[in-house]
């Protein structure tokens, strides 16, 4: 096993266990044990909830009990939504997954168990768990349903192993402009609004030039960009030159 | 404001309003914007399926168009499931809202926009957006719906800020520009330019009016920036004007 298998504990919609699964393959997971649905398996509601998601469900382990479920596992997770009087470790969803996946990539074999809707895991099921997994919600107002919580454990699942996506810029794809390219730029709309008397007055006007430029070159330009601008201000200012030499 | 808006761009189904509701309450999110939600306001169903969310729903900002949910705000995110080849940083929902942390901080005014649930945003409302944020979904199965969308993002806003103290940015010590001056800035320009035939040829001109404004908008600018914008544009283009007169 390459990811942790999600083992949903007596679910009671047939919905439920479809979002879930859905849930699940957004974030690459396709490990579903479901322990006694309440409504029997399969599910025709879950396999219409899931659609696109069909195969987890189909793939699924159904079994009776949860240690049937958890028996070939090696390193158990449990979700709660709030505290149990049981000393046991609480880890956040992004704590947890950070650990299954070193537990994993040691070869262990990991599981994470959600409760019903309602009432959520009981005790005789958390105990079974290494640690919990508790969603920092607001105290105010703790309503995550079964297909949230999955959701959020399967995001924090593919936080960890996808890393160093964190941040991408579609600029990469566009060639940034040279520095000359800028310089030439900058030149060109300072002469023409130095020309128009812009820069006034005079004791402000180095400070302007600076800020004016700082303008241009604080977020790097593509070279596309710097030719529209060079565009932009040909034609703003185009019309005058004509004129202008229509007086001469 | 102590926390990003959420805005709901012409929402369809009243149930993903309202789920959309529970989500942000549940990491403590209350400040709802809607656009020109498809089956008109208020929405029964929302109400019925945001149940104990409901003062999210109640307080929430119901407008048409998307200028005036953006128009107070200073800093704003898109979220899109695909790039949409547009020149402009693209974060996980984590470094998103560790961003959103660090402006609200500095008293900064941030939005984050959603679009409605099988389309997503439009180009017309991803444009206006300063930076994008992609959830880090399983490629083959993109499949995140508006609600579930919220949640992940609400969830990484509580993170940023139930773990980590406040810090603030040398950069952000101006004041950011509100929406609302950014858009004079780009209606400004882009009727100068429209006088003056820059959009050309016709078929192209829809591409390169989009390119422009994105150009203006992929960084936040500073309010003292869109006065010197603003200036510029003024005068390339005021001689002409003057001469045109003369001419009269």
């Amino acid at each position: 096993m390459h990811a942790p298998a999600f083992i949903l504990v007596n679910p009671q919609m047939g919905e439920n266990i479809g979002a879930a699964a859905r849930a699940m393959l957004n974030f690459g997971l396709e490990h579903m044990r479901i322990v006694g649905p309440r409504d029997g398996w399969p599910n025709e509601k879950a396999v219409a909830m899931a659609s696109g998601a069909g195969r987890v469900l189909d793939n699924a382990m159904v079994v009776d009990t949860t240690d049937q479920a958890t028996a070939d596992l090696t390193y158990l997770f449990a979700t709660t939504a709030r505290p149990r009087g049981m000393v046991k470790t609480v880890m956040t969803p992004e704590r947890a997954m950070e650990e299954a996946r070193s537990l994993i990539a040691a070869g262990e074999k990991v599981g994470v168990l959600f409760g019903p809707e309602r009432a959520g895991l009981e005790n005789d099921d958390i105990v079974r768990a290494n640690t919990i997994i508790t969603v920092p919600v607001n105290p105010e107002f703790p309503s995550l349903n079964l297909a949230q919580c999955v959701l959020l454990t399967g995001y924090e699942w593919r936080r960890q192993t996808v890393t160093a996506e964190a941040e991408v810029t579609d600029t990469l794809r566009n060639r940034l402009a040279e520095g000359r390219e800028v310089d030439a730029l900058v030149a060109h709309l300072t002469a023409e609004l130095d020309a128009r008397g812009f820069f006034w007055p005079e004791h402000k006007a180095e400070p302007m030039r600076t800020n004016l430029e700082n303008l241009l070159r604080r977020r790097a330009l593509t070279d596309a960009e710097v030719r529209t601008l060079f565009g932009v201000v040909r034609y703003l200012a185009e019309r005058e030159k004509g004129d202008t030499r229509g007086r001469d």
